[in-house]
């Protein structure tokens, strides 16, 4: 295990989950976050003797000089694409938030990004940074591409189960989900502004949410085959999913939750519940965890799974700390508990 | 038309559905509300001047003398059970927002509610509520027992859906309803408390609610081909519905809404979204209206449905209130627009 | 008592004050509102068959060819000192919504608002549109300056008691003011995104809230006698203000209250609570009710009053309506009970 | 500075403040926390394989048996008086987070508490727990009570200018308190439950409530010179309290600044903010800090004061581990940073 220290930077960390990986690198034991400005701003600080994150340029030239060893992107895809070279030359590993490398080919990106893809090299080189199903090509990485918070998710509830291959996939799954407000970011919106958001709730992207390819990629469903739909909370951070499918080959709910301990016996950060027991979003919040619990009706085959991370932790800054102590050989849970 | 007045009591007036009633019927142009007090408890007026409506003992007695047509009981089913057959007996017809009237047969009933049937008669002589597919059993009934807020919704999603023959009935139907807090009750207890709910979501009776059956009688769909999942959002009121299923016979979402547009042409309670839009909780407050609207993937025949209510009014008080227009002839959406 | 018809026009009708006054001046008996389009923005319709008021551009050409006899200015200041004069000239009596005619002098506007007044002669002429104070001077006049938000709550609370003189002014009166998030408008800030303002609350525009002037210029008060700060509650309408002085010549809290009962015996929009209770938010939302509540203590003195209003009716459209009521002669309630 | 370790235990850990006490005490260097059961109640673990602090009964002869050196009792004030005798016969020094220590004389208590005290003895020994002020007197207690929250932030804000000769006494000081939901406590009730809170804004306790002698007591004020009203907001925790008072001697906001930094200058969980800008709720949100800011006016001598604390953590749980930090030698800010 190393035990020696780095020097990180995060690239947009005034969003929230750059602001959220800034907290956590503060409390990290084997790191000191540097605050990587990409344009000019400068607050005057608001506390008497409030102290702050160095800054630095967001620059190749910058973060070589200050031998930072790992950046953090936690920008806009457009941005992402043309932070990462830079950041990769600078001799640092990248690990990006956005879903600038998250599918693959330049082809998927633009099917789904609607915008053509500039680095398709660091693309097809990029590893996906899911820890519980590509932590090998995780270590060995030099550019990790962060899953978005939606497939963080579904991939850890469903990917086990199509495995095994219990899911009647001809008769369609469903993943309902519903995130907080921060999972939109951060910038000034009507959509995201308080009076519109309380005392309300909305579907969006029904069908057709640029997560569902993370999804179909690594769970191994065909698009025919699940219905995905994202919708906005009434509060700050967490998403919730609501997984439905009819299980083959599944007696009782332990039979499904047997599948879960198998493949997740050694993961410090997925817990499952009992039989009938399912999470809410005070059980994960402000947790790397991701918590999973099922429900089974034998008569009939339905099957219920909920999942629920913390759309900022799990699904954003918690999991890309989990990245870099798997690239920096680091306990994978430093920081983290 | 009927243009003349009558008198309303109202029995469970303390609770949000109550008290909805209460706050419609004051405002109807053809009642007054009388409170029925089936306990004795007495606050002071803490306005200078305030007015309240005229209170009654909760007896066939007092609803007899007072000369009360329409009795509302916004009690639970226990309570419901005992009071209705006294207040027919006095000579007021009768609507019930509990759950004791609607399951059709006492076995039914003790199956979902847990508890035996003490009035199997007027359970089979209890009209279900739901003026949409139920106005002429309605219009000739003493008793009305008014729909539950999850069914109201899914019923009139499905209903037309199921029997068009445009669900894949075989592949599964999902309902994943999420509700404000105010359909819990008015009852203090720590599930409602504001620090559990507050920046939460959970799931409850998952596939064994026991609005189920509502749902299932009405629609004419099986246990088997429903999974559906009651959901506690954090906000007062209002209820979404994201339902999910595979079209037979389908090119486009406007099939669907044309299905919708037929049979809803003459309904003044239910508003349809044009292809693609679906309604979110802000539309539908505070209305007796069920919004509905459609997205579809002709490609793969997965459709989504998303059909909102508030659950006080279209899915308690003021459905209740339309049926009371019903059973007395008056203008059916008088003192609900 | 007029009982004809005319037609108003909203312009701002986007904004949540705008939205609201349409809301309320469509269910009025003795108007329909037209929104007046003063920048070109063409939304399709969401909902099939979805019926919406007239739409105009919002020029004195087309206020005079559709006879409008009122307009609503629901606009930023600098907007309404811009239009207010055309729609004059058009014939149309003006309710404006915004701090632009509320100062009485060019420089008291400049000082507090930080731009040059541009039409001087309309400031001195306009009314100040609190009716329970300026009756006589609404009636009569061709523009009303509707009051800001949080004035309408301090002046109905403080004006009676300054002018019983049974307040120490020298001692000082602290107004400490919260409202929802509407009253900050609609238009897009970080400020008012949900993410920053759930789960919080923040004091702002301490001691020079704009809002001051109108409060000094109606109740009498000095600027160094009055502390007001502002806040924001995490939750969407409504305005609470709890306030505090020193009371002379008082001997309980039924002497302060009589000062109110005297002074606002036939207002049809305050209410008075028994002594010691007070109003909540929950008791005055939708409403255009000013709700006041007294507490004092005999022994030292200290007198608190908590006055309450819904900044988005009585802060805002509702009083606008009001106002409209008293220049055309309707009667002063109609379309606000 | 003490480093070995201890054991604590914590009764009354089922409630909000029990809680938050258990789960920093969790993460503390030099202790492990024990659950002690007051009654039984036995759940099933949800989670699989979830571990859980141990549990005992709440008795001196297993607080003995199980040598805890500190208890920790998050129990209301009649539940304390009786479990504090035992707790420090039994050995243990005790903490006491309710009112039961707090208020110097019996005759105090039962003014303000409306029952007799049944330790009199105890109450005499009591050091008041608020380290900023009593910081050697804690060292050397065996029994601590814990401050109340609203009197934690008031006498960090009001003490040093007290002290300094800044307020204006005569004129009177307004302390205007606003509280989330957690601070009344776990217990289910109609006041907290969610529908009556959320959009709702309401002031309880106003001039009466109970904290008040507490703040009197340590800020050196007199009752005739205090108002102090405590409100309830719609969100989970944090207290924000807005100070209004005339200022005596004082040119500027940095006049008023430098008296607090100060005192306050070897504080490690008082933050003081640059002159004209205060804190709000997320600034303290689950930390241990009070943080203060300071608006003045120097025409007229207005002064306000805004300071904020988590309730929970500094107005309970956390302020009571910097006082066991401080009764066993171990670091002031140990478990808390």
């Amino acid at each position: 295990m190393n035990n020696h220290s780095i020097r990180t930077g995060v690239a947009g960390f005034r969003g929230y989950s750059g602001a959220e990986l800034v907290s956590i690198l503060a409390r990290h034991p084997h790191t000191t976050p540097v605050l990587l400005e990409h344009r000019e701003k400068d607050e005057a600080p608001r506390r008497i003797g409030q102290s702050e994150p160095h800054r630095l340029p967001c620059t190749a030239d910058a973060v070589r000089a200050e031998g930072l060893e790992a950046v953090f992107l936690a920008t806009p895809p457009e941005v992402s694409m043309q932070l990462a070279p830079a950041m990769l030359q600078a001799g640092a590993k990248v690990i990006d938030l956005s879903g600038a490398f998250r599918l693959g080919t330049p082809e998927n990106f633009e099917h789904w990004y609607k915008e053509p893809h500039t680095q398709p090299e660091l693309l097809s080189e990029a590893a996906y940074g899911l820890p519980e199903f590509c932590r090998d090509r995780i270590k060995a990485a030099r550019l990790v591409a962060n899953p978005g918070c939606y497939p963080t998710a579904a991939n850890l509830a469903l990917r086990p189960l199509v495995d095994a291959g219990v899911i009647d996939r001809d008769a369609g799954i469903v993943c309902d989900a519903k995130s907080g407000v921060s999972g939109a970011g951060r910038k000034a919106s009507l959509t995201t502004s308080f009076c519109e958001v309380t005392e309300n709730f909305s579907a969006y992207s029904i069908l057709n949410h640029r997560h569902v390819p993370e999804i179909l990629r690594t769970s191994g469903l065909e698009e025919r085959e699940l219905s995905f739909t994202a919708q906005l909370l009434p509060l700050d951070r967490g998403i919730l999913e609501t997984i439905y499918f009819r299980a083959k080959n599944t007696a009782s709910a332990d039979d499904l939750l047997a599948i879960y301990q198998r493949r997740y016996a050694n993961e410090p950060f997925v817990r499952l519940y009992t039989a009938g027991h399912v999470p809410d979003l005070h059980a994960i919040q402000r947790t790397n965890f991701c918590d999973i619990g099922v429900r089974f009706d034998a008569k009939t085959g339905r099957a219920v799974i909920v999942a629920a991370i913390d759309n900022l932790v799990k699904g954003a800054a918690g999991q890309a700390v989990q990245n870099m102590n798997l690239m920096f050989g680091f306990a994978e849970t430093a920081g983290l508990l």
